[in-house]
């Protein structure tokens, strides 16, 4: 995809759009909460607003509006998404998880505010998550959509998903997996809050065949495993400034990546064919695609 | 209250059966997750079953009781509370918060699993404390009151409640802070938590004119801060083996405690005068308030 192609600037400018509108309701949100504990919330708000590219808002937004959901009630779902991946950043940031001191280029949350101040506030962050779901304002008050919700929310997050990656990639530093644990690991790590994306634009959308949900299912599967075969090519390709943190860092953690499975080449022919078949999966929708099309494109050109 | 007398008996049973319930289901419930990340699974556990008394289920379900809820229901919002309980002694365990090596007279949790899954696991078990409101069969299925359940328990976990309250105690640790500033804290960090337990009790019953939750609610705010002046008292007066950590730990650590503020004359003296007025709370309810009189005097006198 070139970057001037009209679809590229589309996608620019629904990125624009989805962040600016994400920053604005989340900062009202955070904003009416009680504001006794004014370290916490300031910690809290340094990680949810450092110039996150709301990569999931904006694979939720697509969707959703693809599907015909309500816009206001997509940002909904995407500002708890949203409140989910900052904590996870500040968890796994922490010094006895990955240890690291840049996250996009700033300082990550415990080195800012401390480490106790960090662990409270990737804990208050996953609470608000659930508050957003549960209280903000809908544009038909549903409590079995909010329900669903927040059912996918967690599921995504826990230890039927994210917190079970983040376990088994903990033990499985410094040790040699095999490339379907690998796999494994990252579909439950990053690709089961990507999937969840998918699913809550499904849940806000007039009813949808089940058919055409498990497909989208199996294209959030295969962007979320190339999004992580596309970080493990960046951290060894990309400078230390492009990519906000240090370059190589996944090789001097001794980490298990897609890399030094699959060496260079073998990374980029597997990010092919899971371009390819995330393409396929979503072929036979009978909705507009384009913009989905797009942004799976710009997911595995990216680089950053 | 003699420890022999009827009331302190029939207390005891219901101790007994709450705790034997709630340990039950909440294994099953567990062992339904997927098991990928045993490690995780072992951790939350760990700390799940750890021999806790089960205080907020006991208060809970008291409360259901007498309001005339399913005690099966009762049991899933306790589930999810223990959850929440669990995942806030963890993460207040750990080095970099109250850094306690003891809990319940066995290793905490980061002693025993190491840092970096403890904080996993104590993530986990907040996950997991929505899944069971928001999964978990009711007798009659109620997306109203699954999303009430999860807004009340989301509000007394996060940046409204004990969050906040540990935020503010970590900053207050080594400063002084006024006997207000100090109760405020604890209304938070404990007191959100069990008042949480009335709401719940009173979400799942028929439905309860608002004057009585209200001084259900009051009657929570005063055995909530009751609770924590006991607390601070045990650590001054109790020894280590029956406090199942180490004696005298709050001073230690250069806390803010009510004994520090008012002696410990003056804070059996608040004490009492906050059982009275919790009593008084309850007085005029029109239910048979026997077992949560008895569970206050209970409350008040424990000694572990």
């Amino acid at each position: 995809m070139s970057s001037t192609s009209p679809s590229a600037i589309a996608l620019l400018n629904i990125q624009q759009d989805v962040q600016t509108r994400i920053d604005r309701k989340l900062a009202l949100f955070i904003d009416q909460q009680t504001q006794t504990a004014d370290e916490l919330i300031t910690a809290m708000k340094y990680s949810v607003f450092s110039g996150g590219k709301r990569m999931r808002p904006m694979l939720l937004s697509i969707v959703g509006n693809m599907l015909d959901a309500n816009p206001d009630d997509l940002d909904v779902a995407s500002m708890s998404i949203e409140c989910i991946h900052a904590y996870s950043l500040i968890h796994d940031d922490l010094p006895a998880m990955d240890d690291d001191a840049l996250r996009r280029g700033k300082p990550t949350n415990h080195i800012q505010f401390g480490e106790a101040t960090a662990i409270l506030a990737g804990d208050a962050l996953q609470t608000l998550a659930f508050e957003i779901v549960l209280n903000h304002p809908l544009s038909k008050d549903n409590s079995a959509k909010r329900v669903d919700m927040a059912k996918v929310i967690a599921k995504a997050s826990g230890v039927n998903g994210m917190c079970a990656g983040q376990s088994i990639d903990l033990l499985a530093t410094g040790n040699e997996i095999s490339l379907a644990e690998l796999t494994e690991l990252h579909q439950l790590k990053t690709g089961a809050l990507l999937s969840a994306c998918v699913s809550l634009g499904a849940i806000l959308a007039p009813s949808i065949p089940i058919e055409h949900i498990q497909l989208l299912q199996k294209y959030a599967s295969k962007i979320g495993l190339a999004f992580q075969v596309q970080d493990d090519i960046l951290d060894v390709i990309s400078d230390s400034e492009t990519l906000g943190k240090p370059q190589g860092s996944d090789t001097d953690l001794n980490k298990n990546t897609f890399v030094s499975h699959l060496g260079l080449e073998g990374s980029q022919s597997f990010l092919q064919m899971l371009h390819n078949e995330a393409l396929q999966a979503i072929a036979s929708l009978p909705y507009n695609t384009d913009q989905l099309k797009a942004f799976t494109d710009f997911l595995v050109s990216r680089e950053y």
